[in-house]
């Protein structure tokens, strides 16, 4: 038999239930802050580190809220899942943890790192060719030839759920401190993280407004949230922000996101290199470029922020050292 | 009227009361892990994460500890400090906070960053010649100048008391997800940080073992461990981990150690930065050299720790991005 995911959207209820399944499991990461840097910046900025989640970024909430779910047939067979990288280790790890073979279908230029640390979780790694091959149609071959359970990126109820779980820590330590969130920002690529969090949100911060940001190039949600339709994105933006390179919103998270989120920002390659550098001296954290974007909207101007109280969420820190050296040498 | 120091050594009552005092200032930084680094090292590892404390260090603790117990008429004529660095910018931050003028006496060859946001505290920086000048010499003469209150680095009773605070909260976190510790290894110069954690750990944490660890060549603790009395460091080190390098161990900072810690440990220079850089890839931190020689210890084999549970102090991440290239380039 095997585990039913429900198809309608997830909902506060779901989240809060995903956040009793990652109790003790995943980290509670922290919401850090510089008042040396607020001076500088002229507003308020708070970071949600999820680069110290397990596994290095936020993927592995939802991962986990899904694997941990399969039955004991399902978990026997095991799991697929299609992935840049990061999504990818949080499958393996989730699969390691509950004892289930995973398979992983990954770009060949993943960073290496990524692609090193999910065969370290004990995953069989399969590649694929970002330009030419389909990597849903080879994880769903592969999930039939094999009877794995196909663990989506994004469009899945539970991992939907998973996301939304690390702003129930904002909102959580925020309160705590005495803090009112004007906005949080989190980096967008499929949507999921964006999805969670704006349900989180909407119930325990209904003030604070939710923000979607993208690489330039991959403006996928700006043009859908202005066209109110699934948008590809537009011109072919640089390969930096490997972890944001999906080419449109997903079914659910676009159906969420049109309702709780204010808008999508995209910020360019510099301006996340900076983010990554000041991320890197005043925070002591190490983001790679897809989880700096969010970051570098806030700091770049992308927001008009001044004095207000603005989350950012550093999504992931599994970067090439080159890459990293790079944002350091040019802005550090 | 002057507040008053207590003559005799802090404990584990005053390492509370110093808990109490930076409840809501100090930030509680967390204890990281990761599991699959622990397959690849074959013993459990925890870092106390002290990078992300206010400032970059977890001088910010003890700084305040002492500073936020001026009198009236005290914060209002100021303190003076002597640093390398991460004390100059706890005492800075400490001070701005509680509205004192800050005077903090610093090398002329301390780390640009530690310069820059020493004074981004708003703190007035008098440099002196690490080879030639006695600092505590220039510290005190400042203090008898201009009527200002000598902020001593380590050896002070409520500087010690605060810098314990971090093992209180080790333990606790420790405690709460059923670990227990074997060991806590912590960067060592003064001794303050490895003399707060002691006295808390020895209350909380009775089983646990606790180390110092200096650069090599800067084994001041490690002879005067072995002779019993305090003695200076011995050959010229290398300058690369700046926040270690003073001399010999303090007055009360001694005292407390010989009783209270298992022994000394020292790295080389090469450990220490591939301790930087698994730090960098494994748990997405900023450390610097100084801050890292625990972390050194634990992975180099410095101590036996095969299937032991070790938790580490990451001191500090005051780091020249120069510097930390270099780690990447050649460890990462």
């Amino acid at each position: 038999m095997n585990s039913s995911v429900p198809y309608e959207l997830p909902a506060y209820d779901d989240v809060k239930d995903a956040a009793g399944r990652l109790h003790g499991v995943a980290f509670e990461t922290p919401l850090l802050e510089s008042p040396l840097l607020d001076d500088e910046l002229g507003f308020r900025l708070l970071i949600k580190a999820e680069v110290l989640q397990r596994t290095g970024s936020f993927k592995f909430r939802g991962a986990y809220n899904r694997v941990s779910r399969l039955s004991a047939d399902e978990r026997r067979r095991g799991v697929v899942g299609f992935s840049s990288g990061n999504h990818a280790q949080g499958v393996a790890a989730a699969a390691q943890l509950v004892g289930a073979p995973a398979v992983i279908v990954m770009p060949k230029d993943a960073p290496a790192m990524k692609i090193a640390n999910t065969r370290a979780y004990g995953a069989e790694v399969v590649l694929y060719d970002r330009l030419k091959d389909d990597r849903e149609a080879i994880g769903e071959k592969l999930a039939r030839d094999r009877g794995l359970t196909l663990v989506r990126p994004f469009d899945d109820f539970y991992v939907i759920a998973g996301q939304g779980t690390g702003g129930l820590e904002i909102a959580r330590a925020a309160r705590v401190r005495g803090i009112k969130l004007d906005a949080v920002l989190a980096p967008c690529g499929g949507g999921g993280l964006t999805a969670g969090l704006a349900i989180a949100l909407a119930a325990e911060s209904p003030g604070t407004e939710m923000w979607a940001v993208e690489p330039a190039g991959w403006d996928d949600w700006k043009r859908s949230f202005a066209s109110g339709q699934i948008e590809r994105a537009g011109g072919h933006g640089s390969m930096l922000c490997d972890a944001l390179l999906s080419p449109s919103p997903g079914v659910m998270t676009f159906a969420i996101n049109r309702r709780l989120v204010k808008g999508a920002l995209d910020v360019d390659d510099d301006a996340v290199m900076k983010a990554m550098a000041l991320a890197w001296r005043h925070f002591k954290l190490v983001v790679e470029p897809g989880g700096a974007v969010a970051l570098a909207a806030a700091i770049s101007g992308a927001l008009p922020v001044r004095g207000k109280t603005v989350c950012v969420v550093c999504s992931g820190g599994n970067v090439e050292a080159a890459v990293f050296r790079t944002a350091l040498e040019r802005f550090a």
